[in-house]
């Protein structure tokens, strides 16, 4: 049987650790493929770039639009990047020539990815994107094929390894967030621009993908609520620790009557979950169905080989001749929940607030929770100062945002609390 | 179109999940697989008994074996149980008729395997068993789609939910075995004969399917090192808490120069490791690929949710025209990879003694260690007593198996060392 035919566009650290695994692991692909996965075309901007691989047999195209539409292949790997430009344009070249893509964008799968499902329907071929989310871990064949029988109540987890790496490094150390984050640039785990990551956007992206194949919805990126983790300070992770918690960024996305809900954003969750024990740079994804209850899958986020391995594991099931549609039903199809306003939330609250410590202050603070509704789980103070604000911690039992919103409202309004409170959301993840 | 027909055989608990799971869900498989799944053909014994589901419009067959030959069905799902016997006749009953398999028999999969594959692929039909392993954690796909760019060096993890239950309990109430087992007996999360479960045996079973499809191998399941957890005792759990471990009963299988090795047999992980977290009925496989790295997957791994949820995801499969080799390459092309005998093991052992308290008899193990060239990496000695045995924990730097089974020899052999030695195995987890 002929090879199948790839041309890989982009030729980065991704594109490289593709066209290393193809070359290392080829007669084991053959095998289990029982064919075998030729790489035929490159593209990418610096011919003369030492990349470790042996391009030798392989067509250049300095025009990655160019490789989409006349390179001698079967399926075109997008690894270029970005929601719009190139990376859309030849996806649509390579539809329009009826070819497969396989693609790790996140940003393209999250902004445009119902439209290129269906394109790539209507041409007949596979739009495949494993790489897309969570690196290395088959989550969306695994939310796809692996739980298709079940109802998805929802879907969460750790998405970003960047924010991971940092909120366990600040809990090892204490140090604070600006100091770790120096640090994992100068490591090369963050970008010298890192706010994609720890604003929250990457997950955000991520997040929206998932939430496309497990409700069979529609996801408009722009409704998802995103917060990032440069407001988590090292104080929050020590009183976190105390109260039994840990400090993760996640994406959370969950269908309820009226809709579904799209949050990233910190989150304290148990310190024995399981998820809480995902340290460093992995990623982690928990999904509820109906029958199945709790799947939990760990592993590598991001990185050359963890994605390399996503990208060809997408080859491998267009190899075998993949059945099962992009976003787990046919795109043209999907429904279009709506999104519940954030202010709908209903969960329970840790709130950290810096207080004079003087008469009155406890009162004033326990009069706006209970002028809200709210009920109060939990009140620690920590060391006593008549010069200095000290920090009073309380945890609520669950409450609906809007009224945590009015209640944070008034207490920020008191004269004696010093310093913007600050809110993390708690999430049991058991549900 | 016309639905994809199936007749489900067995009608115990999972069998009624499966069809309530068809019944409850039809709309939205019909959605995501554009096709009905439609139940047409059941059997069981007991046609009186009253199973919560409704088999109105369904055929009723005596005899599971006329169901799978002469049922208006395009899948017959075995959930008979048992290696051999009806399970197996009418798996290729169903073959002979040009009809695809889906099973949850563990048993019939470890022993036959490749030959139900072998005949699977002759027949042009589908055999598919994602529910055979850790229950509604999609590992079987995993490993053979998500991951099947990467040579796998190893694949371990927790396949019984029964042991991992009993040791959860042993640990949080610090009761024995025996104790707990009766309890969970009581609660219907053990078997009256528990044997299956608590002697390693259905774990093992799983694990030779695993180590099939991760090593593209033949397996003979009686090559499989198997040990249960009956003699891991409340003393031992203390012990590895304050040595940072965590007791699991793991199965495990990593590829070798010489072969692989397969074992099931209680160990000592890592508190800290995100497997030692995952604890009462759950499960989880972790799979080391060499691109991939560490991907770990946690769920329910038995039940009539869970099972029923991975019963139906291999129909999903099929009706979407399922395209992967059931062991994840070609069955008449598998390897015979040599089982590495279980003396070869490398790695570091916990050792706990009950000695005299009397002058000599620490030199006296420390010499047996010395002699087998075994380096003590601690040396843990609690309470005094002239008139009772003192018990004595030893964990030991990385070893041969050979070199610690002499050693443990010639100390079971000291006079003052008086029940047999406890040898529990430390692995890492991380490679």
């Amino acid at each position: 049987m002929t090879p199948l035919k790839v041309g890989v566009a982009g030729l980065g650290t991704v594109g490289a650790g593709v066209v290393r695994l193809l070359q290392e692991n080829g007669a084991l692909l053959a095998e289990r493929c029982s064919r075998a996965i030729e790489l035929t075309a490159v593209s990418a901007r610096d011919r003369s770039r030492d990349r470790g691989i042996d391009l030798s047999n392989v067509l250049w195209f300095d025009d990655a639009i160019a490789l989409a539409a006349e390179a001698d292949c079967d399926v075109v790997v997008e690894l270029i990047g970005g929601s719009d430009g190139i990376a859309r344009d030849l996806t649509e070249a390579a539809f329009a020539c009826g070819r497969h893509v396989v693609t790790a964008n996140k940003a393209l799968m999250a902004e445009h990815g119902v439209d290129l499902a269906v394109a790539a329907e209507k041409a007949g071929v596979t739009l495949a994107y494993e790489a897309a989310v969570a690196g290395g871990i088959p989550i969306i064949k695994g939310l796809r094929e692996g739980l298709a029988a079940n109802r998805i109540a929802n879907v969460s987890g750790i998405l970003n390894g960047t924010c991971n790496y940092i909120l366990s490094e600040m809990r090892d150390s204490g140090r604070d967030f600006a100091e770790v984050l120096a640090e994992a640039q100068a490591h090369g785990y963050a970008e010298a621009d890192p706010s994609f990551d720890v604003d929250g956007v990457d997950a955000a992206h991520k997040l929206a993908i998932l939430a496309a194949i497990a409700f069979n919805t529609r996801v408009a990126f722009s409704s998802v609520h995103v917060e990032g983790i440069r407001h988590v300070s090292a104080l929050d992770i020590a009183f976190a620790e105390e109260l039994g918690y840990r400090i993760k960024l996640l994406g959370l996305a969950n269908e309820r009557p009226d809709g579904i809900e799209l949050k990233v954003h910190p989150c304290m969750i148990p310190s024995g979950a399981a998820i809480a024990a995902v340290e460093g740079v992995f990623n982690a994804v928990v999904a509820q169905g109906d029958f199945v209850d709790q799947v939990m899958m760990v592993g590598r986020g991001a990185g050359a080989g963890p994605t390399a391995s996503a990208v060809v594991a997408d080859l491998i099931d267009i190899v075998r001749g993949d059945p099962a549609p992009a976003l787990g039903a046919p795109a043209s199809d999907l429904r279009s929940l709506p999104v519940v306003p954030m202010d709908r939330r209903h969960g329970a609250y840790y709130l950290r607030l810096m207080v004079m410590d003087q008469p009155g202050v406890i009162a004033d603070i326990a009069a706006a929770m209970r002028d809200n509704a709210i009920s109060v789980e939990s009140l620690l103070q920590h060391g006593r100062s008549e010069s200095e604000a000290v920090p009073v911690v309380i945890t609520t039992h669950e409450t609906d945002e809007s009224a945590m919103m009015r209640a944070l409202e008034t207490i920020a309004a008191i004269d004696a609390v010093l310093e913007p409170p600050r809110l993390i959301r708690i999430e049991p993840l058991v549900h």
